[in-house]
């Protein structure tokens, strides 16, 4: 399996396909169609083929895919057996919106340790954590051989953050402070989310809605 | 121009070039060619000029686009400039991160009430708004003819929320829960923020990093 000829595209609709087919699991739905994915996600059948044609073959022509199966091929493709390590730099709000919901383990991760700079949150627990200091994380992930950092620091320490994770030795950062981190130059490979992106695609269809509803006026 | 005949892989691509054309403008460039927006952004030229003249001609062959003016035109189809207003039902961390952190204005949108259950949470102030009760949030949003709902609620109170949303006439909803709202039967226009997506595109890729090292050794 040549993994990094796969486009990024194809990359980017897994998940989405790992969320609908646990939607049919948790229904009790056994087997599905590319017609029938395609019709509930907005792609087309051949699409979806050929998306899972890149990993080898899923199903069999007029049968279906059997959703078990392909479930745990995706969730491999994915890495998410991996078990990797995570730390969280930055126990702010959106720190802890991720430590108190997001359930790690699902996806495959251990959140290990949480780092923070205000010394009136350093020491508290939160979610289960002792929250250690910020100013030397940089031990800690090399000493532990972390996988990945969770940035929920403010902008105006994303960068020295940035720097300081790859020189300890982070493999991927996943990156929610909204700037370009400036570390392109090193082997960390970061994923920025980028919440303005979602809710532009809202803002865009609600336009739609009103251009249709002005029409019909 | 036929704005609901677009793929919905153009929509979706449409915040990622404005994200990329802010940072040109930011750096003071002024003209960009198909070409060289690819590369940075891992697309092909044709795709891209293919994306853009879904909506009109911006660019002239062998001279590029200017960079402001395609700004502005994204913006204007991603419906930034209809100043809608919001409200956030959920104060709690995720709540306030958004709250804090995100620039509604910068996006056309204006957030005028955040809404709680929490006693100890309502009537304080949270970044300049003063929290309201959440019982009782349909009223100020019929009345206040209030555009979008962000729903940064506990997912065990997702579905009620979101029919009274409904039911109060809200036309979009900025869904955080990572549940299925439900109301599909509903005019509501709903974006859902799935963070796994984003956290297991990065497990993908340090998949991928760790096959190409072990290859190496």
């Amino acid at each position: 399996m040549k993994k990094d000829r796969i486009s990024i595209n194809v990359i980017r609709r897994l998940p989405r396909y790992l969320r609908y087919l646990d939607d049919l699991a948790y229904k009790g739905v056994s087997r599905v169609s590319s017609s029938e994915m395609g019709k509930q996600m907005g792609l087309t059948a051949s699409q979806i083929r050929q998306d899972f044609s890149c990993f080898g073959e899923f199903g069999q022509q007029g049968y279906g895919y059997n959703v078990d199966t392909l479930r745990r091929h995706i969730g491999t493709i994915l890495g998410m057996s991996e078990l990797r390590s995570a730390v969280i730099i930055g126990v702010g709000n959106l720190g802890r919106a991720l430590m108190g919901n997001f359930d790690f383990d699902k996806y495959g991760f251990s959140l290990v340790a949480a780092f923070d700079l205000a010394p009136n949150v350093i020491g508290t627990e939160v979610f289960g954590l002792v929250v250690r200091d910020g100013s030397n994380f940089e031990n800690f992930i090399s000493e532990h051989d972390v996988d990945i950092a969770i940035m929920t620091v403010p902008k105006r320490n994303a960068h020295s953050v940035a720097k300081k994770l790859a020189a300890a030795g982070i493999k991927g950062i996943w990156n929610f402070t909204n700037i370009d981190l400036g570390i392109s130059d090193s082997d960390v490979i970061v994923e920025n989310v980028h919440f303005s992106d979602s809710l532009l695609s809202l803002s865009y269809f609600l336009s739609c809605q009103e251009n249709d509803t002005e029409g019909k006026n």
